[in-house]
């Protein structure tokens, strides 16, 4: 049978994943998910559409939005991810050695997918360190505080996530980090989203006085070139060496993906 | 009416182009070749059913071809090109104000094709220092010598191209290239084709002194991680800066390009 599942990149374009079965499907008062085992990209999480993340390239994805922000920070111990509720994100985090990492998904359904078919990601939250919190990120740190990392780890900019990606969030955002903390947000691609991608600079930087792009190949993503934003009170530089393995990321990896070609830099000026 | 393109980058992964509709078509005694209208990338270069080139993001793939190779030269001045029939390598080549550009591209028909109707690309065979060649390019560089920098615009290592992917072909472009001569040679993708990524990687290294792995992201190509290979039997490093015009290139990005993640570095030592 031939069974396939394509996301929509545009209207116009599409990428498709041959399909050997779906492994679950479930819909929360928030999205409709969907796992499904593929041919060649292993397991594939779906929500409302959108690849969420595979088994063989969610390495990249995770790596790259939690390495350089803790590789900035010279010691950090107290870490807040907002989404990221496969676990992913927690699972590098814990690399860094932290003391705590607080995980803030709004849909504990994907939670409870992730938990039972996606082990290989999720398997964080069986760390003691691990603390999940089912609710909204933006009342969440409203509330909690003294962070050293936030990592905002949520669906894109043009989507239901868009408010995660404004001035009044970035404003608690720094209220619930300490002085030297450092941020990191996925922020799209800035191929096919090139106005939203500027926009989220020019926000963080209404709030934040050091703000850099950075990029990383993610071939199931849209386009291939996926942008992540990091922002600080402290320059954005590389303060500790990698010190465990991966398969991504790697210190030169840390300056070189600030690397941007003109067309992109172009989208950061304007 | 909804009319899509997909090219099948593995047997269970496609990229899908809605399609306003055909420009041209042909069959030549090498290929088939189709050129579209696309909704979102311009027009749509197919040949074999493989994405050749798009509007919308052929500056990355002949940016990056070119640039790295000329700007390794301190002085390049006799350039050849094999493959490359759409002309778009020539075009970023004549920027670096080269005195003589030959093109060997072995099917007359693409070159028809792309000179009547992709001439955003292809209206560097209008510039008198270019030379076109319909013929075989292992044939030509046997007869034919003194270049600077001689670029391997062909299909990829795993067609009907593997031919120009081999110890012998670099033997007789290294005689081909002046002493101080560089190469550049679209690879593919290691995220598909790690095995012969690779091995294009050792085959170079038998016959030039240095050689580099570099990438840029290409969204139309599969993965969107596309990967070059410079070599040379001087060091391989920028002897000249910019000082024209790019839409993808820059300084920076002739280093950050070699500054490879940890999986694709793997399949280079291998």
């Amino acid at each position: 049978m031939d069974y396939w599942f394509s996301e929509m990149h545009t209207p116009n374009i599409k990428l498709g994943f041959r399909i050997k079965r779906e492994i679950a499907h479930a819909t929360s008062k928030f999205q409709d998910i969907h796992l499904f085992e593929t041919y060649d990209y292993g397991k594939l999480l779906v929500i409302d559409g959108t690849v969420q993340t595979t088994t063989r390239d969610e390495f990249i994805y995770h790596e790259m939005i939690v390495h350089p922000p803790m590789f900035t920070h010279s010691n950090p111990k107290k870490i807040l991810i907002i989404g990221g509720g496969d676990g992913g994100a927690a699972r590098e985090v814990l690399k860094h050695e932290p003391r705590e990492v607080h995980v803030v998904e709004i849909d504990e359904k994907v939670v409870e997918i992730c938990k039972k078919y996606l082990p290989e990601i999720s398997s964080s939250y069986n760390d003691p360190r691990v603390h999940l919190h089912i609710e909204n990120g933006k009342e969440f740190i409203r509330r909690e505080g003294n962070f050293d990392v936030i990592i905002v780890d949520s669906t894109d900019p043009v989507g239901p996530a868009a408010d995660l990606f404004r001035e009044d969030f970035y404003e608690d955002m720094k209220k619930a980090l300490k002085k030297d903390g450092v941020i990191s947000q996925q922020c799209g691609t800035p191929f096919y989203h090139p106005e939203e991608f500027s926009q989220v600079k020019k926000e963080l930087e209404k709030v934040f006085e050091y703000v850099k792009i950075y990029i990383a190949y993610i071939p199931t993503y849209p386009s291939g070139m996926w942008a992540f934003a990091m922002a600080s009170d402290m320059p954005i530089e590389r303060r500790r060496k990698l010190n465990f393995a991966t398969k991504y990321y790697n210190d030169e990896i840390y300056y070189s993906s600030m690397s941007l070609p003109n067309f992109v830099k172009k989208y950061c000026e304007d």
